[in-house]
């Protein structure tokens, strides 16, 4: 992409700097991202095993170590991210800018005396900061078909997400009207709405089953509405993804013989004509 | 839509009432719409927070005095709509109309020693409503895909779940024979049916489950079958938003001859009377 | 289609037989198809309702009364259609034949010994008779398409499910090292295999779940390679449908004047050289 | 395919033996190949029957002999093998070949004081041998448009899987969170993860379960976004099998100039040289 670098003279150090942390395009790049991607993988790792109790006991103390260890790695990297970029504000006020700040801010509040419990929530953020190494390289290409086909499916899939929220909503009603009764399960509508969409979404769980006969027949004729439900968001996408792909098969150049429109990407003469199709 | 109004009268009261209640493409118009909206989702959170014992208990009396504020609302509202109307009685016969009245009824019924229960049901209606505010804005065009799709597929549709239908009666009766006499969760064919269900459409609540060496073959064949009978539905519906999907991509070129669309994007002359399309 | 009658003798009785019992596009034909329907549907009901033990308890006599009568009328119409076809082995020896055969024979079965419970399957064989029904009417032309999809793709989803099968196999096998040891439900590779199938599927009753953490580990990593799975025999079966519902929307006419073909079913022109299309 | 032999003479033992062995298209090869899809299938019914406790009892010995039978007969081909091809090492050094030495040395292993269970992985390994089939006939060319596909969307499938990681890792941290201090089963984050897979892939066992009421509300949340992405990987893989379906459906006309095939139906002129297409 950066094929022709104008400039000669050697770059300054804060845009050398700027090149290795925000951009992936060259070696010094690359290596900083896979770097970045190990060291974050890793103190997310020693978030979860922290929480299992037995491993907790044993090795509490290296994981108290290992925490602010990474913790003062990526407050090195946050100030080098501010001083590499021309616009700090802008990069601190930015999604990733804030996702940053959190990640290492838990660490040190964790000084002061926050609840254990809501700090974990923010050390999970740091997962988020795990996206931006999607930058790295030709996932891109392939990403953006997706992004694309939910970007155009978009409007589609809220009124149906809209429309699975009614059903959800009367279907959890109903069946509170019909188990309520005999059944501790269903005892209010929002549990029942939660047992509809258990149902709905086919996960059924089965700690919300119904007893009744009418309920039983209900809940069946919901799975299979379910099942044919099912079929609507898939169908969505695959049909904007289908989309997608055939436009990315077909180039819009026109032939300048015949003015015809539809050439494969790798014509080089007019299907239609016969006629040098232009480079 | 609207752009030219050759009436330069100012509009009568029941006119302007008219646009504000039953358009949307008015600012006065959606301003209502909105408030409705507001209003309904209110209410329904009502209803279900009214169900949940605990709650009920403490805020029982507020919830009182909430629902009759909501239904004097929709008692006026419902109201205006017949005065508005050309035709008041066209609309209490619609499908809104009815829903409309049965929204507010209800409350009217409990002054009389309805049962509890049945009058939940007809609250839940009031869901129904929100639907009309689908009516909103651009989410018209959006959902006209998914309506059209459906409406093609049908048919394909309904013949899909007849076969289900069937195919659950064979298989409900079937293991009602093998697992019926060691497991008392198969004791009917009901039952067994109910199970075939929550198999077949891959639910699997897990609250009747086959305990014989038979049964346990049968039922791994029934789930790897609706794992390939799951394809179908998706099938139809992806291929006929494939379809309705190209359908818009179909130049929008009107024929300068016959002023008919609908023209394929490689077309050079009108396929409906021959003449030549422009370039 | 059967417009032009040359015969105009009036036809025999065995041929009006015929024509009501084995056809559907006369209207005592479609009155036919449309009782044996219900009859059918009364017969399966019984059926279900008989094995609910205290509706059997209650109304045992009156079922025992009905399926004679069902099973008399079925009985004289099997010998209809005996007598009706012209060629009554070919009948007798084909699916429907044999299924109208045994659906009678069982009852008369039961009044020498024959264990009861395999003659509940035979009954069952009765809910096959139905799908005769699907000849009525237009819904052929819809489940031809499904019928189409699914036997363009027979091949390719034998290919898949024996791919299932051999996954199957391998990840029943690894469970029940992993798990066998700590974990009674995964006492064998059979039941080992039962629980991979519940869970690909993601079916996922429950009723044989991992303990181990490495068992939970391998289990999220097959329930995530199963949703990825799931995805092959509904593309599959999407692609073929598009194709076929593509094939229907253009005819194979050819323009006799600049010999191409595609041209859309309501064209009357041909799209590419202007020249009428013949009708 | 092999239609014409040039060699007149007597093709030698070892060519024979390599025809029979590698290859399937003569009667004797195809032969071989079912025989031993026989002997496969036999071999590992046998370990799964020998998993079954009581079974094991009973006819403990007959497995054992029997398990030598395959095993000297596995032991054979795989001599054969290595004699009939002309690069023993590279078929030694081979995916198969590794899998045929691995599926005859558990046995012999088994004379030494392996642990029992580490060889059963290695016997359910024979399984993998099945593969081997897929290149008996005309099975390769509907599989070539299935794993063709999947080659397609390998990138985007892998970019899809990478993001359910990180979702279900910031599910399953949140989730711990809400459900850790009054449910035991959200005990550590991995557990919750373990759970938050069961969910999004719709499987639900039920073995974990939230129950709080911010849980359950968060879970419901959780159900319906697994239910749209759900749509991703269908969508893609459907979108791909369109395309490969498509492009199946490309004339297989070559141009009479350059001798290059992929013109599309509608196509006059070569879109690589230009030059007319025959009709």
């Amino acid at each position: 992409m950066t094929e022709e670098k104008p400039e000669q003279r050697k770059p300054s150090f804060r845009k050398r700097l700027y090149e290795i942390i925000f951009e992936a395009d060259t070696p010094a790049g690359k290596a900083f991202d896979v770097a970045l991607l190990i060291l974050i993988a890793a103190s997310v790792l020693v978030v979860m095993l922290e929480s299992i109790n037995y491993i907790q006991i044993r090795y509490g103390e290296l994981f108290r170590q290992l925490e602010w260890g990474f913790t003062i790695l990526f407050t090195v990297e946050y100030l080098f991210r501010l001083y590499a970029t021309k616009k700090p504000l802008a990069y601190a006020k930015s999604f990733y800018g804030v996702i940053d700040l959190l990640a290492i801010l838990q660490t040190y509040l964790s000084l002061f005396a926050l609840g254990y419990q809501q700090l974990i929530i923010i050390r999970a953020l740091r997962l988020i900061r795990i996206f931006r190494i999607f930058k790295l390289g030709h996932f891109l290409q392939e990403s953006s078909v997706i992004v694309n086909s939910l970007k155009a499916s978009r409007a589609k899939i809220t009124v149906f997400l809209l429309f699975v929220l009614l059903l959800v909503l009367i279907i959890g009603s109903v069946m509170y009207v019909v188990e309520g009764g005999t059944n501790s399960n269903f005892s209010s509508i929002p549990k029942a709405i939660y047992w509809a969409v258990v149902t709905l979404t086919t996960v059924g769980y089965g700690d919300i089953t119904p007893v009744t006969g009418l309920g039983q027949f209900l809940s069946a004729a919901v799975m299979i509405l379910g099942y044919a439900i099912l079929a609507v968001p898939t169908g969505i996408v695959s049909a904007e993804m289908v989309f997608q792909i055939q436009k990315k098969q077909h180039t819009t150049q026109v032939c300048p013989h015949c003015v015809r429109e539809g050439h494969d990407i790798d014509a080089v003469f007019c299907k239609y004509c016969g006629g040098k199709l232009e480079a």
